[in-house]
C-alpha cells in the first residue's frame, strides 16, 4: 500500500495544483529536484567534467537502477535527452534494405512515424499497419498472420499518447520470442506506471522518458537493447566520439555495448536526477502504483462517464492512468484554460499525434487527464465538479 | 575594457578553482546557475508543460540572444542538446547520392567526422581531407583547388578542441560565397571567445554548444541554417512530431524553418539557461571577451614555453584561447591529475579525438589549458608554477 500523504508531503506540487498532466510531464518528488539542483551547483563550484569524474558512481547509478526496476543487463541501457531520442538511437542503428518491412499500430507514437517515414524515405523500408481488434487494442492474431520473411522490426507503442489503452506488448513479445524479428516497444508512457521488464516481455529495444510517469527531469531518457539486437546494429544517427572509436582515418566502429547510443555531452545533472527518481519509484514499488494508478483512473472514467454530454473514449482490455474524454459543445482546449485557471493541469490530443487513429474513430481532438499515484480522491472530485458545470 | 572583479563575483567556482578548463565545460555566472534552478523549481511546482506554456517567451528569447550576438535571423536558429546534435540536426538534413564529396579538414572534430563517416557509410559520400598550410591552419588555396562539380559540403572547425589553432574560417567563407557549396561551420569551441558571425563567416550551417566559452548549462547547443540550406534540406535524424507535420498517414513534411531540428522534448531549464547565458556574454561583449582571452592565453604560452622541457604546441596564425602543451618525461593525465589535487583545473586532448592531427604532428596527447576572461594572472602564475616544479 502507498502511503498517499507521505508522498504528497514529497511532492511540493500538490500544494498548489490538481495536476492531471502526468502523460505530459508528472510532478517530480523533491529529492528529484533536489539532486539536479545539487549537481548543477556542484558544477558551478568545481567544474563540470570535473564533478562528472568525480561522481562517475551516482551517474553510472542510472543503469543499475534502470536494469532493477526493468529487467536487462545495465551495459545494455543508455541514457539519452528523451523517450524520442531513445527510440530513433536504436531504430537509427539499424540497417535496411529496400522492401524490408517494418510491421506498427494505429496508435503508433506520432514521433515514432515520423521516425519510420524517414526509413521509408531514405532507405526505402515498407511500413506496415497492423489493425486493432475489437477492443481497440493491436489485433495479436492478425499481426501474427502479417509476419514474413521480409518483416525485421515490430514496433509497438505500450500505452499510446492519446487514450486509456493498454496494447498487448506481452503477448507480442510472446508470439515472437525465438523469431529473428526485432521486437522495438515504446514504454514512454507505461514505465513508472505499469509493470515493464525487458526479459518478461521479451522484446530487444525498449526505450522510455524521464519525465512522465517515473517523475524524473524533463530532458532525460533511456534505452535498452539485447545483444541480439546490439550484434545486428551498426552506428546509430548522431554516434560521436563517445560511442565509437575512431580507428582508422576512415574508419569508425560502434561501441560493442548500449553506450554506443549515448552522446558524449549530455544533461549530466539530469541523469543524476533520473537516477534518483527510478529508486523513488522503485521504492513505492510498481505493484502499488499500478493498483491505485488504476483505481483512481477508474474512479474518474466512472465519475466522468455518468455526467450527461461527457463522453469517454479509452479503449483496450486493460487501461492505463490516461484517461480521454470530451464534453459535447466545447473545444477541448476552452476547456484546459478554463481548467488551469482554477489549478487543475490536463492536456489535450489532436489528429496531429494520432493520425492512424482519431480519424478512424471520428476523432478530431480529447481532453486527457491521466492521474498518478500523488493524485487524491479530493483532486478527483475537485475535476469532476468543474467538468460538471460545463456539462 | 572587462571589470574581473565584477564577473570574478559573479562566478562563484574561482573561489574553490583555477579553471583552465573552459574548453571543456566553463565555470557559469550565478545568473545562468539561478534561471535553470528557477525554472526547475518552477516545473516541480506547477507542472512541466504548464511553465512551459507560462514562461514561453523566456524560452523563445534564446532565439533572439543567438540572432543579436552571431546573426541571422530568430526563426533560422534552433535549439538542440548539444553541438554534436546540432551539428548532426543540419547535416543529417542533407541527402547525398554515391559519389557526392564533402571536404574536411586535418582538425575536424571527431564527433563530425562520425557523422561524416556514417554518412559514407550509407549515402556513400566521398570524404576529402583539405590539408594544412605552414602555419598548421587550412590551407584555403588548397581547398578552393580541391572543389568540384560533386563537391556538396565543405565542413569547418573554426576552433578545434586539440589545439590553439582558429581556423580561417572567414576566409573559407569569402571563398565560398555565391557558389552553390553548402559551408558547415562547427563554432563549439569558438562561439564566446571569438567574434563568430554568420552573415559575416557567410557560411550555411553553424552549430555551437552551451557549456564552453558561453558559459551556459551542460546539455544545450544551438544550430543555425541559412534558408539555402533550408531549402536543400529534407527531414534531419531524430525529426519527431514537433519538427514536421504529418499530413497524410504516410507522409510527414519537415517545417519550413530551423525549428525542424528541435525535438519536442528537451531540457527546457536549460534552454532558459543558455538564453540568459548568450545575453551575459552580450553585455560583457566579445570584442572585449577575445581581447583578454588573448591576453591571458599569450601570458600563458610564454611563461610554459620559457619552462624547461615544456613545450607549447599551437598551430595557426590567430591563436585561441586553447593552450596546448607537454611536459617531457611526465604522462599528461598524471599531471592533470596533479593539478587537480591543487584544485587546478585543466584536460588532456588524445590522438582518439584527433587522428588526422595528432600522427601528422608526432603527438599522442597534449595537455590542454584554456583560459576565459574570468581566468586572472594569479591563476595563470599558480600554473605555471605547479608546472615549473615538474620541469
Amino acid at each position: 500500500m502507498i502511503d498517499v500523504e507521505k508522498v504528497r508531503a514529497d511532492t511540493p506540487g500538490v500544494r498548489s495544483v490538481a495536476h492531471f498532466n502526468n502523460a505530459g510531464s508528472a510532478l517530480p518528488p523533491t529529492a528529484v529536484t533536489d539532486a539536479v539542483i545539487d549537481y548543477l551547483k556542484a558544477e558551478a563550484i568545481g567544474g563540470g567534467y570535473e564533478i562528472a569524474a568525480s561522481r562517475a558512481d551516482d551517474l553510472a547509478s542510472v543503469y543499475d537502477a534502470a536494469s532493477s526496476i526493468l529487467g536487462g543487463e545495465p551495459r545494455n541501457w543508455a541514457f539519452v535527452e528523451s523517450a524520442t531520442r531513445a527510440w530513433n538511437a536504436a531504430f537509427s542503428a539499424l540497417r535496411f534494405s529496400p522492401g524490408d518491412r517494418v510491421i506498427t499500430t494505429r496508435a503508433e507514437y506520432p514521433s515514432n512515424m515520423a521516425g519510420l517515414l524517414r526509413a521509408k524515405e531514405i532507405q526505402g523500408i515498407k511500413i506496415e499497419i497492423a489493425p486493432n481488434d475489437k477492443h481497440g487494442q493491436v489485433d495479436v492474431a492478425a499481426l501474427k498472420a502479417m509476419l514474413g520473411d521480409r518483416t525485421r522490426v515490430v514496433s509497438l507503442t505500450h500505452v499510446p499518447t492519446q487514450g486509456g489503452l493498454v496494447n498487448p506488448a506481452y503477448e507480442v513479445g510472446e508470439m515472437l520470442r525465438d523469431s529473428s524479428i526485432l521486437y522495438q516497444v515504446d514504454a514512454c508512457q507505461s514505465v513508472g506506471q505499469l509493470e515493464v521488464n525487458v526479459d518478461d516481455m521479451g522484446c530487444d529495444i525498449l526505450s522510455f522518458t524521464g519525465r512522465k510517469f517515473v517523475r524524473g527531469p524533463r530532458g532525460t531518457g533511456m534505452v535498452w537493447a539485447s545483444d541480439k539486437a546490439l550484434s545486428q546494429m551498426a552506428n546509430p544517427a548522431g554516434v560521436d566520439m563517445s560511442g565509437s572509436e575512431w580507428i582508422a582515418p576512415m574508419e569508425i566502429i560502434p561501441h560493442p555495448k548500449a553506450s554506443r547510443f549515448e552522446p558524449y555531452e549530455t544533461f549530466f545533472a539530469g541523469k543524476v536526477g533520473l537516477a534518483v527518481a527510478l529508486r523513488y519509484t522503485k521504492d513505492i514499488g510498481i505493484a502499488n502504483i499500478a493498483a491505485r494508478n488504476s483505481m483512481l483512473a477508474e474512479r474518474l472514467r466512472s465519475k466522468l462517464s455518468s455526467l450527461p454530454r461527457v463522453s469517454v473514449h479509452d479503449l483496450g482490455v486493460e487501461k492505463s492512468a490516461i484517461v480521454t474524454f470530451k464534453v459535447d459543445g466545447y473545444e477541448a482546449n476552452q476547456i484546459k484554460s478554463r481548467l488551469a485557471k482554477k489549478s487543475i493541469n490536463l492536456s489535450v490530443s489532436h489528429t496531429n499525434s494520432a493520425r492512424l487513429d482519431f480519424p478512424e474513430r471520428g476523432l478530431i481532438e480529447l481532453l486527457r487527464a491521466s492521474v498518478h499515484y500523488y493524485n487524491n480522491e479530493e483532486e478527483i472530485e475537485k475535476l469532476v465538479e468543474e467538468i460538471s458545470m460545463l456539462s
